[in-house]
Protein backbone atom coordinates (compact mmCIF):
# COMPACT_ATOMS: atom_id res chain seq x y z
CA UNK A 1 0.00 0.00 0.00
CA UNK A 2 1.70 3.46 -0.93
CA UNK A 3 1.86 6.07 1.45
CA UNK A 4 -0.86 8.28 0.49
CA UNK A 5 -3.14 5.52 0.19
CA UNK A 6 -2.39 5.10 3.98
CA UNK A 7 -3.22 8.39 4.45
CA UNK A 8 -6.64 8.68 2.90
CA UNK A 9 -7.31 5.44 4.92
CA UNK A 10 -6.06 7.22 8.32
CA UNK A 11 -8.21 10.05 7.87
CA UNK A 12 -11.09 8.23 6.53
CA UNK A 13 -11.91 5.40 9.41
CA UNK A 14 -14.59 6.69 11.05
CA UNK A 15 -17.53 4.97 13.12
CA UNK A 16 -18.01 4.14 16.93
CA UNK A 17 -15.28 3.32 19.72
CA UNK A 18 -16.44 -0.23 18.90
CA UNK A 19 -15.99 -0.06 15.48
CA UNK A 20 -12.17 1.16 15.87
CA UNK A 21 -11.88 -1.93 18.30
CA UNK A 22 -13.13 -4.25 15.68
CA UNK A 23 -11.41 -2.70 12.97
CA UNK A 24 -8.19 -2.98 15.25
CA UNK A 25 -8.24 -6.95 15.82
CA UNK A 26 -9.45 -7.64 12.35
CA UNK A 27 -5.82 -5.66 11.60
CA UNK A 28 -4.04 -8.09 13.81
CA UNK A 29 -5.93 -11.20 12.61
CA UNK A 30 -4.74 -10.29 9.20
CA UNK A 31 -1.16 -8.56 10.04
CA UNK A 32 -2.21 -5.39 8.20
CA UNK A 33 0.13 -2.70 9.33
CA UNK A 34 -1.60 0.17 7.42
CA UNK A 35 -5.33 -1.10 8.84
CA UNK A 36 -3.77 -1.12 12.06
CA UNK A 37 -2.15 2.00 12.53
CA UNK A 38 -4.99 3.65 11.66
CA UNK A 39 -6.78 2.73 14.44
CA UNK A 40 -4.13 5.24 16.57
CA UNK A 41 -4.71 8.32 17.70
CA UNK A 42 -2.26 10.57 15.50
CA UNK A 43 -0.40 11.68 19.01
CA UNK A 44 3.16 11.65 20.89
CA UNK A 45 2.07 10.03 23.99
CA UNK A 46 -0.03 7.18 22.86
CA UNK A 47 0.91 4.17 24.68
CA UNK A 48 0.99 0.22 24.12
CA UNK A 49 2.28 -2.27 26.27
CA UNK A 50 2.59 -5.89 25.28
CA UNK A 51 3.15 -8.76 28.18
CA UNK A 52 6.86 -8.50 29.53
CA UNK A 53 7.00 -5.96 27.23
CA UNK A 54 8.67 -2.41 27.63
CA UNK A 55 6.42 0.91 27.52
CA UNK A 56 6.10 2.08 23.59
CA UNK A 57 4.93 5.48 22.77
CA UNK A 58 4.12 7.24 19.86
CA UNK A 59 3.31 5.67 16.35
CA UNK A 60 7.13 4.81 15.08
CA UNK A 61 7.50 2.98 18.21
CA UNK A 62 4.14 1.12 18.28
CA UNK A 63 4.24 0.43 14.04
CA UNK A 64 7.84 -0.78 14.29
CA UNK A 65 7.26 -3.39 17.16
CA UNK A 66 3.78 -5.10 15.17
CA UNK A 67 5.89 -4.79 12.15
CA UNK A 68 8.15 -7.22 13.85
CA UNK A 69 5.38 -9.16 15.28
CA UNK A 70 4.09 -9.52 11.84
CA UNK A 71 7.03 -10.48 10.66
CA UNK A 72 5.80 -13.71 12.09
CA UNK A 73 2.81 -14.00 11.07
CA UNK A 74 -0.58 -12.87 11.69
CA UNK A 75 -1.50 -12.46 15.64
CA UNK A 76 -4.95 -14.45 16.24
CA UNK A 77 -6.50 -12.69 18.71
CA UNK A 78 -10.41 -12.13 19.65
CA UNK A 79 -11.79 -9.80 22.24
CA UNK A 80 -14.02 -11.39 24.34
CA UNK A 81 -16.00 -10.40 27.53
CA UNK A 82 -15.53 -6.81 26.70
CA UNK A 83 -16.35 -4.40 29.64
CA UNK A 84 -17.09 -0.94 28.91
CA UNK A 85 -16.59 2.55 30.95
CA UNK A 86 -17.96 5.15 28.56
CA UNK A 87 -18.20 9.10 28.53
CA UNK A 88 -18.63 11.72 26.12
CA UNK A 89 -15.52 11.91 24.20
CA UNK A 90 -13.55 8.58 26.15
CA UNK A 91 -14.34 5.06 26.09
CA UNK A 92 -12.10 2.82 28.47
CA UNK A 93 -12.63 -1.13 27.58
CA UNK A 94 -11.41 -3.88 29.43
CA UNK A 95 -11.35 -7.42 28.14
CA UNK A 96 -9.76 -10.46 27.63
CA UNK A 97 -8.22 -11.15 24.33
CA UNK A 98 -8.14 -15.39 23.00
CA UNK A 99 -5.35 -15.80 21.30
CA UNK A 100 -4.77 -19.40 19.21
CA UNK A 101 -1.22 -20.19 19.03
CA UNK A 102 0.14 -22.71 16.84
CA UNK A 103 2.57 -25.45 18.81
CA UNK A 104 4.33 -28.50 17.54
CA UNK A 105 1.37 -29.89 19.25
CA UNK A 106 -1.12 -28.23 17.22
CA UNK A 107 -3.41 -25.17 18.21
CA UNK A 108 -3.41 -24.05 21.44
CA UNK A 109 -5.30 -21.43 23.50
CA UNK A 110 -3.92 -18.42 25.71
CA UNK A 111 -5.67 -15.59 27.31
CA UNK A 112 -4.16 -11.97 27.77
CA UNK A 113 -6.03 -9.24 29.98
CA UNK A 114 -6.14 -5.83 27.94
CA UNK A 115 -7.71 -2.28 28.17
CA UNK A 116 -8.42 -0.48 25.79
CA UNK A 117 -8.45 3.61 25.71
CA UNK A 118 -10.29 5.67 23.02
CA UNK A 119 -10.56 9.62 22.20
CA UNK A 120 -13.15 11.18 20.19
CA UNK A 121 -10.38 13.00 18.64
CA UNK A 122 -11.39 15.61 15.30
CA UNK A 123 -10.12 12.59 13.22
CA UNK A 124 -13.05 10.27 14.96
CA UNK A 125 -12.61 8.00 17.46
CA UNK A 126 -9.53 6.59 17.79
CA UNK A 127 -7.24 4.16 19.97
CA UNK A 128 -5.06 5.49 22.55
CA UNK A 129 -3.92 2.96 25.03
CA UNK A 130 -3.71 -0.93 24.31
CA UNK A 131 -1.62 -2.45 27.54
CA UNK A 132 -1.79 -6.41 27.40
CA UNK A 133 -0.89 -8.54 30.35
CA UNK A 134 -0.64 -11.61 31.14
CA UNK A 135 -4.07 -13.36 32.45
CA UNK A 136 -4.29 -14.70 35.40
CA UNK A 137 -4.02 -18.79 36.31
CA UNK A 138 -7.64 -19.27 35.73
CA UNK A 139 -8.22 -17.92 32.07
CA UNK A 140 -11.41 -16.58 32.49
CA UNK A 141 -11.54 -15.32 36.46
CA UNK A 142 -13.14 -12.18 36.88
CA UNK A 143 -15.12 -10.46 40.06
CA UNK A 144 -17.67 -8.07 40.14
CA UNK A 145 -20.94 -7.21 41.62
CA UNK A 146 -22.85 -7.62 37.92
CA UNK A 147 -24.91 -10.77 37.47
CA UNK A 148 -22.28 -11.81 34.98
CA UNK A 149 -20.15 -13.18 38.05
CA UNK A 150 -17.76 -15.86 36.73
CA UNK A 151 -16.12 -17.92 39.57
CA UNK B 1 -14.02 5.67 60.21
CA UNK B 2 -17.46 5.96 59.74
CA UNK B 3 -19.72 5.47 56.59
CA UNK B 4 -20.98 8.78 56.90
CA UNK B 5 -17.47 10.22 57.17
CA UNK B 6 -16.34 8.07 54.52
CA UNK B 7 -19.17 9.36 52.27
CA UNK B 8 -18.61 13.04 52.97
CA UNK B 9 -14.72 12.29 51.82
CA UNK B 10 -15.87 10.85 48.47
CA UNK B 11 -18.79 13.49 47.63
CA UNK B 12 -15.77 16.37 48.71
CA UNK B 13 -12.78 15.36 46.91
CA UNK B 14 -11.52 17.81 44.17
CA UNK B 15 -8.65 18.70 41.98
CA UNK B 16 -7.22 17.42 39.10
CA UNK B 17 -6.61 14.27 37.70
CA UNK B 18 -3.17 14.35 39.00
CA UNK B 19 -4.23 15.26 42.17
CA UNK B 20 -6.46 12.02 42.30
CA UNK B 21 -3.44 10.30 41.04
CA UNK B 22 -1.33 11.80 44.15
CA UNK B 23 -3.95 10.67 46.30
CA UNK B 24 -4.58 7.98 45.28
CA UNK B 25 -0.49 6.73 45.46
CA UNK B 26 -1.05 8.01 49.01
CA UNK B 27 -3.65 6.03 50.08
CA UNK B 28 -1.81 2.79 48.88
CA UNK B 29 1.47 3.85 51.15
CA UNK B 30 -1.09 4.61 54.11
CA UNK B 31 -3.43 1.40 53.69
CA UNK B 32 -5.65 4.04 53.93
CA UNK B 33 -8.87 2.16 52.45
CA UNK B 34 -11.15 5.16 52.79
CA UNK B 35 -9.10 7.55 51.01
CA UNK B 36 -8.17 4.76 48.01
CA UNK B 37 -11.83 4.15 47.49
CA UNK B 38 -12.71 7.88 47.67
CA UNK B 39 -10.30 8.32 43.93
CA UNK B 40 -12.57 6.08 42.04
CA UNK B 41 -15.67 6.57 40.31
CA UNK B 42 -19.02 5.30 41.68
CA UNK B 43 -19.90 3.28 38.54
CA UNK B 44 -20.10 -0.68 38.33
CA UNK B 45 -17.67 -1.07 35.28
CA UNK B 46 -15.13 0.55 36.84
CA UNK B 47 -12.35 -1.57 36.55
CA UNK B 48 -8.87 -2.96 38.68
CA UNK B 49 -6.40 -5.42 37.55
CA UNK B 50 -3.11 -6.00 39.18
CA UNK B 51 -0.20 -7.96 38.38
CA UNK B 52 -1.36 -11.47 36.99
CA UNK B 53 -4.48 -10.54 38.51
CA UNK B 54 -8.18 -11.23 37.74
CA UNK B 55 -10.46 -8.42 36.41
CA UNK B 56 -12.04 -6.91 39.44
CA UNK B 57 -15.05 -4.51 38.28
CA UNK B 58 -16.87 -2.39 40.52
CA UNK B 59 -16.70 -0.49 43.63
CA UNK B 60 -17.04 -3.75 46.17
CA UNK B 61 -14.86 -5.99 44.25
CA UNK B 62 -12.18 -3.42 43.96
CA UNK B 63 -12.54 -2.46 47.65
CA UNK B 64 -12.63 -6.39 49.13
CA UNK B 65 -9.29 -6.69 47.11
CA UNK B 66 -7.48 -3.74 48.12
CA UNK B 67 -8.39 -4.66 51.64
CA UNK B 68 -6.83 -8.39 51.67
CA UNK B 69 -3.60 -6.59 50.54
CA UNK B 70 -4.15 -4.25 53.36
CA UNK B 71 -4.68 -6.84 55.58
CA UNK B 72 -0.60 -7.80 55.25
CA UNK B 73 0.27 -3.54 55.77
CA UNK B 74 1.10 -0.76 53.15
CA UNK B 75 1.81 -0.89 49.40
CA UNK B 76 4.96 1.35 49.12
CA UNK B 77 4.61 2.06 45.72
CA UNK B 78 5.66 5.30 43.60
CA UNK B 79 4.78 6.45 40.53
CA UNK B 80 7.26 7.53 38.12
CA UNK B 81 7.91 8.15 34.77
CA UNK B 82 4.08 9.38 34.03
CA UNK B 83 3.02 9.91 30.40
CA UNK B 84 -0.72 11.75 30.08
CA UNK B 85 -2.59 11.67 26.87
CA UNK B 86 -5.38 14.63 27.86
CA UNK B 87 -8.39 15.28 26.65
CA UNK B 88 -11.55 17.13 27.85
CA UNK B 89 -12.78 14.86 30.44
CA UNK B 90 -10.78 11.99 29.89
CA UNK B 91 -6.92 11.62 31.40
CA UNK B 92 -4.92 8.60 30.25
CA UNK B 93 -1.81 8.55 32.70
CA UNK B 94 0.56 5.53 31.73
CA UNK B 95 3.61 5.12 34.28
CA UNK B 96 5.72 2.54 36.13
CA UNK B 97 5.47 2.53 39.76
CA UNK B 98 8.60 1.57 41.79
CA UNK B 99 7.52 -0.74 44.47
CA UNK B 100 10.17 -1.44 47.80
CA UNK B 101 9.38 -4.50 49.03
CA UNK B 102 10.64 -6.05 52.59
CA UNK B 103 12.47 -9.57 52.21
CA UNK B 104 14.50 -11.33 54.57
CA UNK B 105 17.71 -9.75 53.03
CA UNK B 106 15.59 -6.06 53.26
CA UNK B 107 14.31 -3.55 51.23
CA UNK B 108 13.69 -4.75 47.68
CA UNK B 109 12.79 -2.58 44.53
CA UNK B 110 10.21 -3.59 41.68
CA UNK B 111 9.08 -2.18 38.91
CA UNK B 112 5.73 -2.62 37.20
CA UNK B 113 3.46 -0.74 34.81
CA UNK B 114 0.76 0.77 35.25
CA UNK B 115 -2.13 2.22 33.15
CA UNK B 116 -4.46 4.87 35.07
CA UNK B 117 -7.90 6.01 33.66
CA UNK B 118 -9.40 9.38 35.00
CA UNK B 119 -12.28 10.21 34.44
CA UNK B 120 -14.12 13.96 34.96
CA UNK B 121 -17.36 13.16 36.34
CA UNK B 122 -20.13 14.83 38.52
CA UNK B 123 -18.07 14.38 41.39
CA UNK B 124 -14.66 15.63 39.90
CA UNK B 125 -11.89 13.70 38.19
CA UNK B 126 -12.30 9.92 39.57
CA UNK B 127 -10.25 6.94 38.49
CA UNK B 128 -12.26 4.40 36.21
CA UNK B 129 -9.16 2.10 35.48
CA UNK B 130 -6.43 0.46 37.23
CA UNK B 131 -4.36 -1.98 35.31
CA UNK B 132 -1.03 -2.92 36.71
CA UNK B 133 1.01 -6.00 34.76
CA UNK B 134 4.46 -7.39 35.67
CA UNK B 135 7.95 -4.76 34.41
CA UNK B 136 9.68 -5.82 31.80
CA UNK B 137 13.01 -7.69 32.21
CA UNK B 138 14.80 -4.36 31.84
CA UNK B 139 12.83 -2.14 34.76
CA UNK B 140 13.07 1.30 33.02
CA UNK B 141 12.65 0.33 29.48
CA UNK B 142 10.81 2.10 27.22
CA UNK B 143 10.64 2.92 23.60
CA UNK B 144 9.33 6.85 22.07
CA UNK B 145 10.30 9.10 19.61
CA UNK B 146 10.68 11.78 22.43
CA UNK B 147 14.10 13.16 23.21
CA UNK B 148 13.69 11.64 26.85
CA UNK B 149 13.69 8.14 25.14
CA UNK B 150 16.23 5.60 27.40
CA UNK B 151 17.31 2.54 25.88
Amino acid sequence: MTMSKAKKQTATLGGSADDIEAAFYAALQAADIEKLMACWADEDEIVCVHPGGPRLFGLGAIRAAFEAMFANGSIRAWPEAVRRIESLASSVHNLRERIEILTNEGPRQAFVIATNVYHKTAQGWRMVAHHVSPGSEHEAQEVSESPHVLH
